[in-house]
């Protein structure tokens, strides 16, 4: 069994920031040298988050307005009574997910034709971390 | 190391539609011959979902109810602009999220009693795919 | 490769509660002597979920109270027609989701310097359970 693990850094200029990560995952999945196995491409915050979904402008701001009407900021969450201003993300983090496990099939990632990876930032201005961790073989 | 992967396709009838997948699933598991390891259940679409609850036909209708009150079919997304009119299933695939891992234990599943794996179909009517990739030895 | 799989029970006294579990999870992953891999922690019911989040008292609390707000309780839905009255947990798993995968790195959970992993019960007051599993090398 091989296994490798990266870590990515992002510091996003924007509160709220989706990235594609895709080239980066398929680039690790290479490196790794694994041709059968999976993927788990996790954010490690805790107002952050990973999904799979399309690279299409218009339904990226299309989920964060979406994520902002259902988990929206400006609420008096109790969490705010620490200190933090960041209930909202928390609530985005939770709703979107903060990971996923692709399967990596002859080498490469096993992604449907429109599937990319993201990582959506909800609380951003500030270094915040992601894994990516190949196993198989 | 032993690893499989296999696909399934879709077509349903219905714009939405709900599929029980578990005996499939069960049934790539056994033709692994894993006996300890875990199996990745993964739709290949970024407009249909996978998700485990219970397979009782009240609490599908429930859950696809409450789908399209959390992320409404017929609202003016931005993403319809490129002549797409699907907007609202990749928002359903997002909240119910597109996969699960399920572990293999002693050869089998090993879900709890009520454990159902489930192929959510939001925008159906076409071919659509979906991986089962299972890992262990 | 190695595997390892543990159940845990929980019954809460209350109907809906959160239980930090993260050093139970990071116990089973020390007693199976994996180095590098991952770690599956998933609910075995359709009534409660798994989930990483901080543990700070007043975000548990906004988490609980935005489950009720966008899967609430007291609704008379149609799964409530078999004699249940759960229908609200069903949900709430859904949106929470029901599992984590956790990597292994260097023999110890890899987790960022907030995130907590939760058991988080919908339907309590009765015995549920939860699986830990463990695999890699």
């Amino acid at each position: 069994m091989k296994a490798i693990t990266e870590y990515r850094w992002f510091q996003t200029k924007r509160q709220r920031d989706y990235i594609n990560v895709t080239d980066e995952v398929a680039g690790v999945v290479q490196k790794s040298g694994v041709r059968e196995g999976m993927v788990l491409v996790s954010a490690m915050h805790i107002t952050a988050g990973v999904y799979v979904n399309d690279a299409e402008d218009g339904i990226i701001q299309d989920i964060d307005e979406w994520l902002e009407k259902l988990a929206p900021s400006g609420v008096d969450y109790r969490h705010h009574r620490t200190g933090e201003t960041n209930g909202d993300a928390h609530l985005k983090s939770l709703l979107i997910h903060h990971q996923v496990m692709v399967p990596v099939t002859e080498g490469a990632l096993d992604l449907g034709p429109w599937q990319q990876i993201y990582y959506a930032e909800f609380d951003g201005r500030r270094r915040k971390r992601m894994v990516i961790k190949v196993m198989g073989e």
